[in-house]
């Protein structure tokens, strides 16, 4: 970087931030929660359609973490004050999702920052979507609430380096996105696959992806890095869309249909096209 | 607040931020946009889904801003990757969309607040998705890039207040999601309501949302708040789901479809069930 490139202590803490996975005994106050969903809550974009669950029981959050946070998008609320008002929802639930992952999306990122601002890790959870039945459950979720994604939470036990990303030219595009040549790809690829090797990332996490059973295993974790990893979830993860679309059903969302459910011949439409 | 809130210049900058929508003159240097863009890329859950297109032309871009970001769900590069390692993708496109928009909106924040700690302010823009036709030709997007949202940035020419939020007792919920009684919907109804009355926020958008013929108009700059506005989007906005699918068609994203077009059974048993 150059010596002009500016630094002030937000940017440092983005660029020194890494997923934890290790938290330490302590636990983060009431005050210190409280400060933390403030700052999500003040994430732009705001028609507010997140909210949060919280548990702190470390016998069952992922990485004994004092605080596991549910991440969701929340149309309950705004459609209980819309009924008060007299209104019933038309938008679509595809158009509401895309809102409201946003607003979540936007809301869980400042409590990253936040959190790290106060001493605290955290570490993102994907698999919510997946156990949306099972999280209604558990925390007796109304219809129109959908667990996104989960955010652990605590005291960093570890101090892992930041981890590699991107070459910007790979990242940021004016005005045109370019045709890249298959040059620009490897070196781009490359970039990864160093840095995740040179931290030994996979092999201390013993995260290696297995692999189906059509192809041989040839990789150990002295070269499985980065695009191999992300190749073989997208290569062979979730092929079938009925798991979310079920679990969108589970909380009371359809990607098909129309607001209010009026919307019979559009949905037909839809569905035979 | 009580006097024992942790407080530092991250939390502040959260505290304070609000949508800018009057820019200054002033150009941000190439070093300042690099560095947001960096800051945004070590946001995490990375499988670098996202990517960012840039138009720096005050004559177009909103506002007059003199940056504007289209934050895009970019899948086109991973399966140039995949490609080159023999790999093809599998994942369905709701599944690869449910990734990708949270690590764009992630990246997005994490822009957000760098631009902020930089002196600049920003402010988020949803059409995007619906004019993803006039993107893809605008920038020459290839298929499999999604623009999600756009950010206008630049340096403030006016100094708004933080908005309202929702009270944190409507936003985290430990253990349990609670049963709402009418007065708790109605106290954060009113926060929202009073919050942004004192602020004149609609008046001086002049930002009121008009009502279809069904309805008539009994509000006025006095009374017209955030539940009504909201409603008035939920209410009426957005009702037809092909709006959103064809946009996505036209970036080659199928939300019914299965991982590499290999799926039509799976595809015909969503679409008539």
């Amino acid at each position: 970087m150059s010596e002009k490139t500016p630094s002030n202590p937000i940017l440092e803490s983005m660029a020194r931030r890494a997923s934890i996975r290790v938290y330490t005994e302590e636990e983060p106050t009431r005050e210190v929660i409280e400060t933390i969903v403030h700052a999500g809550q003040r994430a732009p974009f705001a028609a507010q359609l997140g909210s949060l669950l919280l548990k702190r029981d470390r016998t069952r959050n992922a990485f004994g973490a004092p605080l596991l946070f549910t991440v969701c998008v929340d149309v309950h609320r705004m459609e209980r004050i819309m009924e008060l008002r007299g209104w019933g929802r038309e938008m679509c639930d595809l158009s509401t999702l895309l809102l409201g992952i946003q607003d979540a999306a936007y809301m869980a990122q400042n409590m990253v920052q936040a959190a790290e601002s106060l001493g605290l890790g955290s570490c993102f959870l994907g698999a919510a979507p997946y156990a949306a039945a099972r999280i209604v459950e558990e925390y007796g979720l109304p219809p129109r609430v959908f667990p996104l994604v989960q955010l652990a939470m605590g005291y960093p036990g570890e101090a892992p380096p930041p981890r590699p990303r991107y070459p910007i030219e790979f990242s940021l595009f004016e005005d045109r996105y370019p045709v890249f040549e298959p040059a620009t790809i490897e070196r781009a690829a490359e970039a990864m696959d160093e840095g995740y090797l040179a931290q030994d990332y996979y092999r201390a996490l013993d995260a290696r992806i297995a692999l189906g059973e059509e192809r041989e295993e040839t990789y150990t974790y002295d070269n499985y890095s980065w695009t191999e990893h992300i190749s073989r979830k997208l290569g062979q993860w979730g092929r079938d869309p009925s798991e979310l679309h079920d679990a969108l059903a589970a909380c009371g969302f359809d990607l098909l249909g129309q607001g209010n459910g009026s919307g019979s011949d559009e949905r037909n439409r839809l569905r035979v096209r």
